[in-house]
């Protein structure tokens, strides 16, 4: 629940924008007391909450342990596992001869016509993005509004009849149906679109091939699930998903055509592979970033700490404008809606209000202060990240089927209104006088919360203790339903209810000095440090919070580094994703390219029987991507060396448009593609299966020659494993291929080989590959 | 002049902080009285402007097309070449079996403790980077105040007897004398240490050696110099330079020791190569960022757009801390000389006061005034870089000697106290009321003024443009001269007065909306983009403005970079440094490594003859710095394929210690060296001269096999530019061999192979190399 009074945030939204926080107070204060009713007692609510979330973690714990051995019919899953199933992208253009030759026919102008094109493109995902996160903001208003007028109707009516507890039914029921079509669509339409899309989308940036992340159905999925969700009263914030959502709409719009809408506009088909299509997606997450908490410089970082491996001038200035554009059109488009035109005051969906300057600054004697806040954050976030561990293993095993995830996102649904219910209940009973002021706390939704924890009022601390503590289980059980929506929001308001809390306690603190508390939750639980440090400082409008933003995130992170890792990798790694972090770990120069590499390598010569590529493409059990070409008819004098490389897209390709002759006319030429060719089947090429060869097309010869990318990069065996790692890493590769000192294939590199070395607590571990 | 002025800031910095601005008004308000007399008339102050700078540039213009013809004895200098001079620095570690071995013997523990001495060295660094600007802020402050007591002291003396030319003689000398000194010490101990520093970080961190740009000498010239010009009344900033002095500070701690001292402190061994000391310097020139604007999360991106190759997440975080570290040091010490302990409002060198944030915001009408600022800031910034571009030129040819050097910056002293003096006197003259609040934009020097700009009182357009005007003119003639000195302080003050100018002009404008305007003439000075928006958010305290700013920045650069390239690039290339910016020219498609590569390569056997190595290294006409290894004694069946790298640098350390054994006694085991042995050398080798190799020693074998770098990134002679330049970049290298389809050594690629092709107007074009 939470989220239910989030109505009187919509419907007022107006006001509380043009006006002062007050004015949506006395709406929350009318509220609350239309739910002051005795039915209820204080015990009821221990029991909601013991059954919502601390016995469950216990049954977690006891299931890891024996479950395992008596439920056989469980998902297998373990955490030092690595998917196979999993692609990787490749940021490493084929610099074959059509290639080159496409590239030399750019001349400068040409060239300039290119750039342009880009500029466009990112003024269109900022622009789409921002329009986006409007109507996300919008819809989610006016369908709380719609359900608080409903519920308040009913409210009036049986409070009357002093029936609450009818009226608490109908609270949760409406929630838990509204979370239920919200899960409903993204349990069995499109289960990517589950969680805030963070974790993906650094994946994406990554290198690797999440399927269907960003296609528009997903995007669709995306924006319903997150209004669903938020309008159901959950524990989350609207925030997360704007940077899915960004890179979905960047994803689309830089490809010029629709896979799903059958649309082809024929425009930007220059950018149709797998390197700009990346450029654009970051500059999406980053207009998404910065939509959803009007910061664009954050944005901007939030994509180079996450995808960007290489720091590119031009390419930063690109994402940098997307940004820009982004919050620019949020920004016009709500200041329209919220009838002040043009007063740009509202850059981002999320709003702290603003901060009176007279009180801002700190003193030395406070330092010592934010870094016990960010050690208190590291060990909440670490808490939060252990407790949401488990659950997710618990979810891997036992709740995968899609209808029992629905279920479950409708009991966090309805366990939410009633915790909320009950402890808007309790306050009242124990503090008769300042109960009114309490109802805020669960009755005004996160977003207007946040708001308040940050700028006005004082609460008891016993309301607060008990808010945060509640708040905590609740967001942490959210996190990872089948539904979309973001953990920035609660985790900043965990941080916030206990600074403020904290700051109680240490009453002669001044108020202000709050804000940099917030961070020490967040900061825990994701621990990003830059981008996250610079998002929040544009968010708030401040600076010279500064410094103490920055110590409390990064006291949280060391801290919570200590425990367990972020939330987001945490999550990659229980999907199993051949994920590349920075550095190889830092004890593996023990091991060379000679162990860490895939061998023996299926290699294709330079002029191949249309057969062999047949079969080896069908062959299921390697499914390779990428063959080395080696030369065709090696004498006894010659080495049979390396000449190029060629991909299983490049191939299928090729054998659809039957390019091949005959053994017998070797001589005659084969048929000529474009570049064109290529790109019409990207990204999603047709698999071998769906490609018809007959016997006798099966005997032709192919001459790889023009096709295969020529140089490819290579590396010796003798390299050691961080040396392999950095270069792949850098060039954002997808293959490797090791040579040896006569320039003959020996092994191959890739994704899985690299990512499946880590460094666990007694040192260097290696990975399972699995097909799961 | 406009700097003698900044005595009264200097003397009255404390009141100036502790209460508002007026009271600093106030005493420029009295010393202005005593400049009010009638000795000097308008039409000397024009004639003083002429000889100033007008003149000057029409001069150069023509001895441009003609003089080179006239005087035989300049030095020849043309800005489509690339010198041979600068080393690249490798930031590819050498992989050899030492190397290799340390990292093996290196377990998780050892591993943290490095880690930890890594965050200790970049706290050091922040800490003495601030304590360096507080030395700075301080002295400048007591030396002005000084000077200014001297001079008010004869002003007064001289007012009474009516000789107000005197007053000007005695202002203009002292300002000259000062300048002298500051130019002495910088054009015959250290000329590294002139201008601000930034092209040469720039350079560093890109990979090219500067001679001398991270040594402690220069660090001290630099500060002294820097105090000296800013005392002496230059047109300049002293935030530059802190970002030079950061990155000395940087390498110097890193290495734990001194060469010029002849200290080894015995610590931090392990960081005593390229590839750490750049992490390290970019930690520095992030922490004199920080220190100069108080703009930390600015110092990173600062660092990473010029400097990081590849984005690591550990490495920015590193930064981050630096700079943290860095403003807070700065924001303490001063507090505490200021006499408000503790209270941590100033963290930066530069203060812009405090914006009313009442006043801040923008409306969507002001967007097209932003972009026309930002046209009129490029267009200015172009003018700026073109006149110091000639300006520039005519000092490489004819004012290179450092006497004469010295004379010019004595001679801009006394122009700019003059023209500031007389300016005075003319708004007097003209405005009799008012023209005691215009001495301000004379007398308060740069700092000040700035800060008076952006938020206090009201100026006449007249005086206002006269000023900007003026002040446009002696900070371009000043930029490039043998002191050290800054760019950003003139450049945001001419932004800041033409910016005003503007505002009155279009006086229904609010005034608080003048602040994004500033940034339009800086950023179409420097044309730094996503850092400067930061910067100025930063420094402002303000993050309203980001839109606003950006929007203003960007319109700067595209219409800067129409005309002419950056300024500090500008620099770079006259200074013909092989820099290497993010990309290939777009239209280099058609070359590949086989045309740029140098050819034939200078290869080494892997047990070679001393006698060879030694010639090889002697070789002036040459002088490689990388010679790759190839396989002793190639059978006619055995390919002789590459088989490693080795520097110049480990082949002096190998001579040294004579690690080689006697042509008959292959068999034994030659001498083995430790890493030390390189680490202690490193970075100053010796020369090959200085190693004494008798005839008999000559005949003596080397085995390079355990010293070599056993697995060098190379590419094959079909690989395009792009490719191979996207390889080098990433990766920070210093030699990449070419190597056949047989792995046989072919050609080798440096950075001057890279650096030299550029895209002119008329497409590609190539630079031709030279010693100079």
């Amino acid at each position: 629940m939470g989220r239910w009074w989030s109505s009187a945030r919509g419907a007022e939204h107006k006001h509380l924008h043009a006006s002062s926080f007050c004015r949506g107070l006395q709406h929350v204060q009318e509220m609350t007391h239309f739910l002051f009713s005795p039915q209820l007692t204080p015990s009821s609510f221990l029991r909601i909450g013991q059954l919502s979330n601390v016995d469950l973690n216990e049954d977690i714990r006891e299931l890891e342990t024996e479950l395992p051995r008596q439920h056989p019919n469980e998902i297998p899953h373990n955490e030092k596992l690595l998917s196979l199933k999993y692609e990787s992208l490749d940021y490493d253009n084929s610099e074959n001869q059509l290639f080159l030759e496409e590239e030399r026919r750019i001349n400068h102008t040409a060239f300039r016509t290119v750039e342009i094109k880009r500029w466009v493109i990112c003024a269109m995902i900022g622009i789409l993005t921002g329009l986006v996160a409007c109507f996300i903001d919008i819809v989610v208003e006016n369908l709380a509004g719609l359900k608080y007028r409903v519920v308040k109707g009913n409210i009036d009516k049986f409070t009357e009849k002093g029936g609450l507890s009818f009226s608490l039914l109908l609270w949760a029921t409406l929630n838990a149906s509204v979370v239920m079509v919200g899960s409903v669509i993204v349990a069995f339409i499109e289960p990517v679109a589950a969680g805030s899309g963070i974790p993906q989308i650094k994946c994406y940036l990554n290198g690797v091939k999440i399927p269907h992340v960003v296609r528009l159905k997903t995007l669709v999925i995306k924006v319903c699930g997150v209004i669903l969700s938020v309008v159901g009263g959950l524990a989350v914030g609207k925030e997360g998903p704007m940077i899915h959502s960004g890179a979905v709409i960047a994803a689309g719009i830089s490809q010029g055509r629709s896979t799903s809408l059958k649309r082809d506009f024929k425009i930007f088909e220059y950018f149709r592979r797998d390197t700009e299509k990346r450029d654009f997606v970051s500059a999406g997450a980053a207009a998404g970033v910065s939509a959803a908490f009007g910061a664009p410089v954050g944005g901007v970082l939030f994509s180079l700490e996450e995808g960007a491996s290489f720091w590119n001038q031009f390419l930063t200035w690109r994402i940098f404008f997307a940004s820009m554009i982004s919050t620019f059109t949020l920004n016009s488009v709500l200041s329209v809606y919220h009838g002040n035109a043009w007063d740009l005051s509202s850059p981002g969906l999320i709003n702290f209000g603003r901060f009176d300057n007279e009180k801002m600054g700190y003193t030395i004697q406070e330092i010592p202060i934010f870094i016990f806040m960010g050690v208190v954050g590291g060990i909440l976030g670490a808490l939060f990240n252990a407790l949401n561990y488990w659950l997710t293993m618990f979810r891997i095993r036992y709740i995968h089927r899609p209808c029992l995830q629905v279920v479950e996102a409708m009991l966090v649904a309805a366990v939410t209104a009633t915790v909320g219910f009950v402890m808007i209940y309790c306050s009242r009973d124990c503090q008769p006088i300042q109960g009114t002021h309490h109802g805020i706390l669960w009755a005004a939704g996160p977003a207007l919360t946040l708001h308040s924890l940050s700028t006005s009022g004082s609460y008891n601390p016993m309301t607060l203790g008990m808010f945060t503590l509640m708040y905590f289980f609740l967001a942490c059980w959210t996190y990872g339903l089948t539904v979309s929506a973001g953990v920035f929001i609660p985790s900043l308001l965990i941080g916030a209810a206990w600074g403020r809390l904290f700051g109680i306690s240490l009453s002669y603190l001044t108020k202000g000095s709050v804000s940099p508390w917030w961070e020490g939750v967040l900061g825990g639980i994701v621990r990003m440090t830059l981008s996250l440090t610079v998002i929040m400082m544009e968010a708030t409008g401040n600076v010279t919070y500064g410094f103490p933003i920055m110590l409390v995130l990064m006291t949280a992170k060391i801290v919570g580094d200590y425990f367990v890792e972020g939330l987001y990798d945490m999550h990659i790694q229980l999907q199993s994703v051949p994920f590349l972090h920075w550095e190889a770990p830092v004890t593996s120069h023990s091991l060379t390219a000679r162990e860490v590499m895939s061998a023996p390598v299926t290699c294709l010569r330079r002029i191949e029987r249309v057969g062999t590529v047949v079969d080896i493409l069908s062959d299921t059990s390697s499914n390779h991507n990428g063959f080395p070409v080696v030369e065709s008819n090696p004498d006894a004098t010659q080495v049979a060396g390396l000449r190029g490389l060629i991909l299983r897209s490049q191939l299928i390709v090729l054998l659809k448009h039957k390019v091949f002759v005959e053994r017998a006319n070797l001589s005659l030429v084969q048929r000529r593609l474009k570049l064109k060719d290529f790109r019409d089947a990207y990204p999603r090429f047709p698999p071998i299966q769906s490609i018809h060869v007959s016997q006798d097309e099966r005997e032709c010869m192919i001459d790889l020659s023009e096709f295969m990318n020529p140089s490819p990069y290579t590396v010796p065996q003798e390299a050691s494993l961080p040396r392999v790692f950095k270069l792949f890493r850098a060039l954002g590769l997808r293959h490797l291929v090791v040579v040896d000192n006569r320039n003959e294939v020996v092994g191959m590199v890739t994704r899985k080989d690299l990512a499946r070395y880590r460094l666990g607590k007694e040192g260097l571990e290696e990975l399972s590959l699995a097909q799961t």
